[in-house]
């Protein structure tokens, strides 16, 4: 369903037990960046009013769960701040194709995997640190399903720019470059290490 | 209340009776455009707990509003479409100094003026179009309180950039070269021609 060719390991959890704050800091960020992409898919593809419609329902979500995030370290006592990038981002964006319309069906799958491998992980710290975090496990749980909804709606928007099959066949390609970025990680903690 | 140092001129309500689909297009551009700009902020700002409170209530009203925009053209059988800069935008973004503090004062002083353009041109519209057409008339009028809260906001928001007399100075002097670019205006019938 998520169009991902790999499973997170053990070396991410491991990250996460070891940086927990950092983690979700950066979480919050990329919920920020998520809105963010968003809407400059709206303002590249102005005239796409499906896109647009779209778009403006996923920046709304993403700025929701900014603030939801935030509200998380707030409780938890943790300050945010700025954070060096962990490249999970800019490794894709940098896959993207130049001419249209390649360019926009590259910009809403690498959109559609990100989105894809955040709903992935959210799941699996879900269920990693329910024993010991419940509440933090319920907000992750609760966050699953949103993320796997907005990979469905890139990857159909996609299929606005290009035949579907033309789309699906780049979706396996960009697929398989992500398991390969998300293999090597960062050493930065991040929610994409 | 709106700062601004002059009042549009019949000139531009020529522009309107002459070519309302283009404004009304235009304006459709203009909401994007003014979410898109808290969204940069907010992207620019990150750390900044209060600015990206008020710029995620910015983004979704203003992308409320274009969708309100977009329905009118519906109704009107108005085609939406790309439109060629006017450069108002342009004209007063150049304005901006490049180091921060400064930088980020500008920056806000500069929206906070596009939206009190704006409030003073909807409400202008709004009673220049009343007696022909109530229905946009109501519409205009509608939106005006929200754009005169949004210039209030930005104002206030960089009053946490630098002292207050220091802020108003400069939104002065902002507001002096708004006047001047308003002036000019653009031969393409634009919100801010």
């Amino acid at each position: 369903m998520l169009h991902l060719q790999s499973e997170s390991t053990q070396r991410w959890l491991q990250q996460v037990d070891e940086n927990l704050p950092e983690i979700l800091i950066d979480h919050a960020h990329c919920e920020r960046k998520a809105a963010s992409t968003a809407m400059n898919l709206m303002n590249s593809y102005t005239e796409n009013r499906p896109l647009c419609v779209e778009m403006t329902r996923i920046i709304q979500e993403e700025l929701e769960h900014y603030h939801m995030v935030m509200d998380v370290l707030d409780r938890r006592g943790i300050t945010f701040k700025r954070l060096a990038s962990g490249h999970y981002g800019r490794q894709l964006n940098a896959l993207t194709r130049e001419r249209e319309p390649q360019r926009g069906v590259d910009r809403l799958l690498i959109a559609s995997l990100i989105e894809a491998r955040s709903c992935e992980r959210f799941r699996l710290l879900a269920d990693h640190v329910r024993p010991r975090d419940a509440e933090l496990a319920d907000f992750y749980a609760g966050l699953f399903e949103s993320e796997a909804r907005h990979h469905t709606t890139y990857v159909k928007l996609a299929e606005l720019f290009a035949p579907r099959a033309e789309v699906h066949q780049r979706l396996d390609q960009l697929s398989l470059q992500e398991t390969a970025i998300i293999a090597k990680g960062s050493p930065l903690p991040r929610m994409h290490s």
